[in-house]
């Protein structure tokens, strides 16, 4: 079926079309719930429809991942690898449609959407790698004639759910990791990007097909809430990793726990940066604007808190009003175009009564502050001075709204930076390395992500992606991280005829 | 003040007299709550008073905790190494004495007794090791001129609540590892072993004190579940680690996830020995009397599920029956002794209600299944034919009684093994390759310990302790458990003059 | 140029054509040393004529490697790592010409050549992910405000001289891992596989120019020992990978640490495979085969030795004597064929010298012994009786010569097996986890890889491969071993303003 | 026996007698050959003789030790860490004893006598930990039913070959490591120090008898080069660690790879410390006068290079000609003392006829340069000005000579750096961040120790210790070191029934 708009032809090009069905069910594209319309944040228009997976879909397909689950744990890993490798091939053959899709549906600036196509690609590479490399140790044994390994096995089944801000980076973080390491992954997308569930799907369905392995070991459903839900509940599921906000994250992680299943979280980000004193005030400015406006201030890594030192707060603040003034507000698809609209026109109003709130507990707003006339939902890059004590500051609005506070002293600075209950990035602007270790050290950040002359967004893949507090404690991407996605066991073989028991003890 | 029984008079070595006081807060030793009676279980008489802790000491042990916090974390790792060597040797001169009261007030016997003050000695040689080894890493950076660095840094303050079954070893696997990771220790030693809790504090506190450190890095409570909330609420203690069963651990859980704060759970088990037709089958039988009649069938690890082959079904259990009547059961600090009594009279009433239990699902009573009369909690040590099917198995009675069952292959051992709700320990006797290694692959056991002809019980600590499912899946003692008792940052240092971003993206 | 038979047109795809160039200098093709005519070993007839470099050509391209290595060092590691990447998929495009030229150039049969291929794709993809993976460390310091790293930097240049019987794997093996790990690469190829040489060095060249990288940065020649010589006393090449024999990589070594340089030597092998009466004989007679006949033989993996426990000597070795009867012999690119010519008329001689050498020191030829009368440099596959003492078998015959010994309990066995100078492969069948541990324990096996119920030869990437003794100590491929090809350093960072110095010295 | 001197008498508390036998050997005190005395420093008289080894006395300790290691290989690694423990606790009993010993035989100054025993001291309580982390790795297999292991097996024995200068703490990096690591230890300590040798071996001696461990387990030799070269050319020994002069150490390595044996290398440095402008002056002026002066420039880190910006030149001069003049010479065992005696009345005739030379190629004298007259081996400490391009600044003089440079830019202060033929260690003083990582990066320093803001010497025992180039290439103490002292096995145990091969190949 055609588009309504020619410009959105490209999708056809990555099997979509106007009516979509949204489940990938044991390599079948159904789908028996609602339809919903996905819509262009920069004018509110339809791109086009989906329907959305009922429970019996869900039921449907997590019997034949359950089956898929146990044929592709007993593949080698180095396989796997492949299969992976292959998935980041064919994303590379459709880098630009992609990225073009993320920046239609979700909103952000073109060059973002690509790049978070790009971070997928990344991710297999790295996975690749990982593949050969999901080391267990062999452990010194006290006990003659005894071997002490310590294995790691899959887990079967990993549920990812994912939110609108990243709607395929977060599954690539994911997926690439869990399927190396021999699991089979059920994927929610966001209930407001499904044509990007889709065409990922598509994509990943594709390789497995072609490697003639069963389509369930990659299993995804556009759906909201409900589906959700199951995921959390499913015993089926030994892990369940979720994207959004600590609210919900909270909510999941009680009813996975309630079955003794596990969580890996990823959720709210209230994060600040620190200018001190000797600052390259040029690196920290540009920094700023990239960590305050940029994907409409809708990262968990957007920067939400500036903290300036007394003595150059002024200066910073002029710059930054400078090239705030500059920022190319509009459809993030054009050329040049620095802010797009807020992904839903709920976001839009909740940035109306944020600000308002704002305002009522003594926040100045020094630019922006308001909606944007248009069909969209624009709303304008603001900057608001506010005490760092005001209880709106100790939350995320997802928007781009920039609090800015001053400080005197180095621990002061961390000490406000500390004060929320979030704790996922953080950065400092400094040419002092006993400031930068200190920052970086035991009486720090308290945050997973902990920088230094480089805003608090933009992470490359090769780290652990991450924070704590209400942030959640789960850790993506690179680093070990991907022992999460694996159950570990502590073997000892006793390969002698003998029974020493440790700890030298005797009995009977 | 004098001990009623001139064989309690030892304990006076290790700093206990007839009643004490059960806190140890900042450095003083104080107490305001219920006074209890510690008893022996071999005959039901008490050994001596301990006063508990209110909430008024907790609170005041709390804020110097928090504030010797400060101090701990910035003493060099390898420093801290130091003092916990030293705590290694303080135990080391008590060992005897020690173990001694573990059997007295615990009820386990002697060689077990000792065996657990020994395995915290091990641990504090391990953690001084360790203590030059909490390593980070420098990971390569996609950027020029920047330097990616993953930090471990102190959580500050870890909480540890102790079961009685372990009095001072699980302390000690958590508290050695805490203390070289950086933090301080708060303790709640279970409320019937509290002689236990104040000697292991008396040690600790005495090297603080030689060493002139704030006495309240280490801090600690007798208490009831009064304490362990405040520990499980207070937002002051990143980490709880807790131990005790299922049912509790996910109560601590959810009230510790709701102000974002971490846990590290030691749950219940529901142990399995597999039997092959090919396994040496003196090597099994032995190995299921100490897995299944140590610590009274009170360890968490102890043989709760007995899986024979049916080909030597009847050979088994013959030698096991016949090995089962030369158990000699009395006073654990007899010599010979292997069987003591279970540690409170309730869990003797316990005992009693899980026989009947038992019988009306069905259960065969092979040996044992009654009370022995006597003034302490003594029962017999039990055999029970029972289906793998029936609701009481799947549960964990804390007393010395073992399931057995038959099976045909070993994929069906494997179904039974995993089909309870615990995943803590479990064990195959085998002497094939092929069966080993699907034992401990994908597709084998799913518990965190796995085990090849040696019992479910009695585990290094080189090795990683824990267990998946209601076992909780947190990791005590050695491998990379450590990483648990402090945070990771994910630092990215910019040290040149541009501001290259991640995936390649243009901003601005 | 055309070339003279039409079978060899196919390697004008892959930029060959009758006379080529040998050397790869500065991005030039250019070679003014002797011309040398590339022979088949199947026929001994030419394939096409290359011109070797001269010692000029060779300080031509060093100057421009040196330059370039300056640049390569400073790309950041997973910029590199994209670049292997892309040589992979180059090779990917090529996989069936390029083993069809191992094939035909070396004389190994066409699965082998294309195996040989397809291992430096797979070790491409490991590296891309080892790319991220290059990871230093932060490790705790003693002192307080310091910080102590261990870093992890290029050595600049690799010098890698590779031998006839894997003309391209072990330039994958070094090259890829050097080249991620930020060094620029010199490659010698074997003498008399120059087209092998040119073909590789054009795919990894068209990758550098690309992607507009300096050109030497992969630096080639086709040459003899004069060039092997340069680059033995070259300086500039920090460490020097040598593959071939023990005699001649003990001269290599001496010069390089004369000037201090490092050697990564991968030399001879007289590898053994033990056969325990309890083995799965089918699958060892497989290996055995696969081990001993395979490459003609001429692998540094092939097995030499064959233990046979004397309960089953007869029975293994009528089996075999029947496997080896239906050894297809023949053109190496034939279907089929599974036993290839030797790679040159001296090798052929060296057989025939051998086999005289055998017959004077008692040995019994049970089957083969003969050269095989034809254009090529065929012999048989020969089985030769013979005491484990004997003279000659300690030392490499580098053809399908294969020694039967008896043996009677596991420690005789192992003995014979750690009885020879070299240290490479060895293997057991047996499926006595006892039997196993002990064979890959203190008292085991001496060599770098000691297998179980597989062949002594074909060894994945992901692990590390090379021998202990006259093998040489070199680690290649997986694991660990791209640390040889990194130069570390400790790194001990005051960023306070005191002056603690280590184990609490005072000075001053 | 008595000793001639009062102030001797201690050391009839640590087993040594006014004559000595210098051989430990199979667990008794003998020696056959020359008789030696050794003498006084600071005053060139006679402490007590010593007989030293004949060769008789080295083979007979050579077949005991490798007896000894069939043992000590098969003891379980962490009962292995409980003995080197014990070794710890026996020489903290002895402390002050034997740092005197070190000083007085020796000639170092007291805090540094006790600073390296104190050393070992650490060095034991790190192996202890490592005793169970001595880790192996469990790696992917890419074929079903394959399990890909690699192991880490004791070398059997290691042969240490110790300098005057460090007459124990290298022994002891050697010695805990190997024996952890489950290898014999055979040592030759250096000539002019051998009451230290025996000291050090009674200590260990005592600690194996106690344990009835085989005593050949620490097999000890006093003697000169006969005694070295045997242990070069042993079959028996595996592993030679060596520490002495670049030229004796390459002898050493030729011999030992000559038999295929590994060389582990400590050799000269060179060492360099680079002032910027901006560096704290105060802290570079302290550091730069404990790293010249210390240990009398015998220590193999002692700081020989002084670059100092030009900016700062004289400021650093003057304050460094202050502190010199402060400078107490005198009895290393007094109080206050901070430059002792030469080693040798050679060290002093070198340190002459190196002032020659460096006269003679330009040097200018700055302060010092003389002779002290004394009984002992006295000399100034001396700061000279001369050309990085002399070839005396090229050379290690084993005195307090300091060669004093001027630079322009970093980059010339690296070249500098790095233009001497060692590679050992190297120190910055500077605060900013890009200079501090420039140097420690792939284009800054090319030593195996890179510092910043501390002197070149004073290693902690966590990291790596050891250079590149000249220097050897070892590593010895923390990090991975201990690998070196280990053999590596890569292990693929097929326990499956089929025989797939790796990189897909099909053979037959």
């Amino acid at each position: 079926m055609g588009f309504a708009r020619k410009e959105y032809e490209f999708l056809s090009e990555i099997g979509l079309s106007s009516r979509n069905l949204g489940c990938y069910v044991d390599g079948t594209w159904k789908a028996n719930g609602p339809v919903v319309t996905s819509v262009n944040p920069a004018n509110n228009q339809a791109i086009a429809e989906v329907v959305e997976g009922s429970i019996e879909d869900y039921e449907e397909g997590m019997r034949a991942c359950s089956e898929a689950a146990k044929i592709w744990m007993q593949v080698p890993a180095p396989k796997r690898g492949e299969i992976v490798r292959q998935i980041g091939d064919a994303l590379r053959t459709k880098l630009q449609e992609l990225g073009r899709l993320v920046s239609l549906e979700m909103g952000k600036i073109l060059p973002e959407g690509i790049g978070e196509v790009q971070e997928i690609i990344d991710m297999c590479d790295f996975s690749v790698g990982l593949s050969r490399q999901l080391n267990g140790s062999v452990i010194p044994s006290e006990r003659p004639n005894h071997a002490m390994l310590e294995m790691w096995n899959p887990l079967g089944i990993v549920g990812v759910i994912t939110a609108f801000n990243f709607p395929c980076a977060v599954l690539g973080w994911n997926a690439c990791i869990a399927l190396v390491c021999g699991n089979c992954v059920v994927w929610k997308g966001a209930p407001t990007t499904p044509l990007i569930t889709i065409a990922m799907t598509r994509l990943v369905a594709g390789v497995l097909e072609k490697n003639n392995l069963p389509p369930a070991i990659f299993t995804s459903f556009c759906g909201g809430a409900d589906i959700g839900q199951a995921v959390a509940k499913d015993t089926r599921i030994p892990l369940v990793s979720f994207t959004g906000s600590s609210k919900v994250g909270l909510k999941v992680q009680q009813i996975v726990n309630q079955r003794f299943g596990k969580c890996l979280l990823e959720l709210s980000g209230n994060n600040a940066i620190i200018v001190m004193d000797d600052a390259n005030i040029q690196l920290a400015v540009r920094s700023v604007m990239f960590a305050a406006v940029g994907t409409a201030g809708q990262r968990c890594t957007t920067c939400r808190r500036l903290l300036l030192h007394e003595s150059i707060y002024q200066r910073v603040l002029d710059q930054l009003l400078d090239v705030y003034k500059q920022v190319k507000i509009g459809d993030p698809l054009e050329k040049g175009t620095l802010l797009g609209p807020l992904h839903t026109s709920e976001s839009r109003k909740n940035f109306e009564k944020g600000i308002e709130i704002i305002k009522s507990q003594g926040g100045k707003i020094i630019t922006g502050g308001s909606l944007i006339e248009s069909e969209g939902n624009f709303v304008q890059p603001t900057i608001v001075e506010i005490s760092p004590n005001a209880d709106v500051v100790k939350e995320e609005l997802f928007a781009p709204v920039l609090y800015v506070m001053k400080f005197q002293t180095l621990q002061e600075a961390i000490e406000i930076n500390n004060s929320v209950p979030q704790g996922l990035s953080s950065s400092i602007f400094t040419r002092q390395p006993g400031v930068i270790f200190k920052w970086i050290g035991p009486q720090g950040s308290d945050c997973g992500i902990v920088n230094v002359n480089i805003p608090t967004n933009g992470a490359e893949i090769g780290g652990a992606f991450g924070g704590e507090k209400a942030t959640g404690g789960g850790r993506e991407a690179g680093s070990d991280s991907w022992k999460q996605y694996m159950r570990r066991s502590t073997c000892t073989i006793n390969y002698g005829n003998e029974l020493p028991l440790a700890q030298g003890i005797n009995f009977g």
